[in-house]
């Protein structure tokens, strides 16, 4: 099939699951999630996302109903069933079923909820064009929640531009983009945005930074401004999805393209690990 | 009946009825509410309350898929299937139904649910116990929406703490509470936070806003610090459920208290206002 839903315990199509109107992620975005890309039946990097999501729902005091090993398990059986080259594998746990009021019992119990389509991944040769706005999300950044109206709206005034994503700032401090991280090559240093609470803990970003080290490239982990991007040899957009993009375009001016050996082996390395990790021979058409 | 439930012209118990899986607002809590207390089949300042509504819903580009004329009518014609003397009004909108990722389609038509249960409105002559909190909130406070993490969580550490509200302050400048606006009286002035992006305007204290000018009581809308909260003469908060509730407890120390012929002014006219709007009688036995 091309998609599946899961519900607590109840499987079908994620046009037809029907799901409680009590559910507190209704009424309060009161949950988190993860995400990651499978193929071949397998789900990318699954231990790390399996930590992050269980510590996301740890920082707001969420209990999911399920082990680690049991979640995982589950998630490949769901993922066997879909088909495509490679999926996008999502999942979250809302902190229950309940009348609608802020307060809670801490003894509820979470509703774990899947979704796994089949999704082609973006090919990393293709530049992005970004636009710049302005960073007005809360500081709980670092917690991979479901509050992410803000999200909404930045990823669709990008569409909206013609871009691709939006990066994020906050009084001319980058942050991250509305769904992924951005990172910066300057004179052979790969510059980052330290993990804390303004921004998300990328796992895909993570191992950009394993790759460096693996391939002798130093890293800053240190905030950067809108003018060092706008300078800088080359900018790296990460997430689970799209493990190493390049821009060549940020608000309708050119940019990056000038360090593309160090880009070349930073996106050789980051794929290389997911072909090994999942055991399939190519994911692109060329 | 003691609670009823809507979601987008289906009508059952809150605790049975069914919604779909692909409902944006589980996954990016993508929508807007508002709320506000019934009694005798009329639900308090609707007007106002839909006027925010429609605002909220504008500020984030989401589509009501009813006139405010039409939404009102079915409030009032679901109200009169509750019972009680008062009633816990809400209804909030979802950007619509459709595949999770974040850009949506512009033309999509949301998704409209309501909630009404039977509840007794908080006796204002009972004194609530406050504790204070860093605001870490998004700077779109001023729009009611679906992101309410934050406000789950410091309203949970309140009821942790034996408070019955947290107010919040950002680097020590008073914002509001975590789910009603906070002012104080001092020297015989209102003072209260402007209605900009940190905070709700909230209809309760545009009312009580109102009734001070009625009572000649001078209002300066300006921020106010947590030192001047804690000597100030009289604490108030209030929310659409609690018009004019005043605290004589801050983070443990004893607060207000020196001013209550103001107070006891401004809790008549608030209360009388609700009176006379909805027809009935008593809202308190004593």
């Amino acid at each position: 099939m091309k998609a599946i839903a899961y519900y607590d315990g109840t499987v079908g199509s994620p046009d037809e699951l029907m799901v409680p109107f009590n559910d507190r992620s209704h009424f309060f975005g009161d949950g988190v999630y993860d995400a990651s890309t499978g193929a071949n039946g397998k789900v990318f990097l699954l231990e790390d996302h399996l930590d992050r999501f269980y510590s996301s729902a740890a920082a707001f005091d969420i209990r999911i109903p399920l082990s680690k090993d049991e979640l995982g398990k589950l998630l490949e059986e769901l993922l066997s069933q879909v088909e495509g080259r490679t999926q996008f594998v999502y999942w979250q746990v809302s902190r229950g079923v309940g009348q609608r009021e802020h307060v809670y019992d801490p003894n509820m119990t979470g509703k774990l909820w899947v979704y796994i389509r089949a999704e082609e991944m973006l090919d990393p040769m293709v530049p992005l064009k970004l636009i710049t706005l302005e960073d007005h999300r809360f500081e709980y950044g670092n917690i991979k929640t479901l509050n992410l109206l803000p999200s909404v709206r930045y990823s669709q005034i990008a569409r909206m531009a013609g871009a691709d994503e939006a990066v994020l700032h906050r009084n001319g401090v980058v942050t991250e983009c509305a769904h992924s991280n951005v990172s910066i090559l300057k004179d052979g240093v790969f510059y980052t945005h330290p993990n804390d609470e303004h921004i998300l803990r990328g796992i895909a970003k993570t191992h950009l930074i394993q790759a460096c080290w693996r391939e002798s490239i130093p890293v800053i982990e240190r905030t950067f401004t809108l003018e060092q991007l706008e300078n800088a040899d080359e900018i790296i957009v990460s997430s689970s999805g799209e493990f190493c993009s390049f821009a060549n375009e940020l608000d309708g001016k050119p940019v990056g393209g000038r360090d593309p050996h160090t880009l070349g082996k930073l996106r050789r390395a980051v794929y290389q690990e997911f072909l090994d990790y999942t055991g399939i021979d190519a994911l692109f058409d060329r």
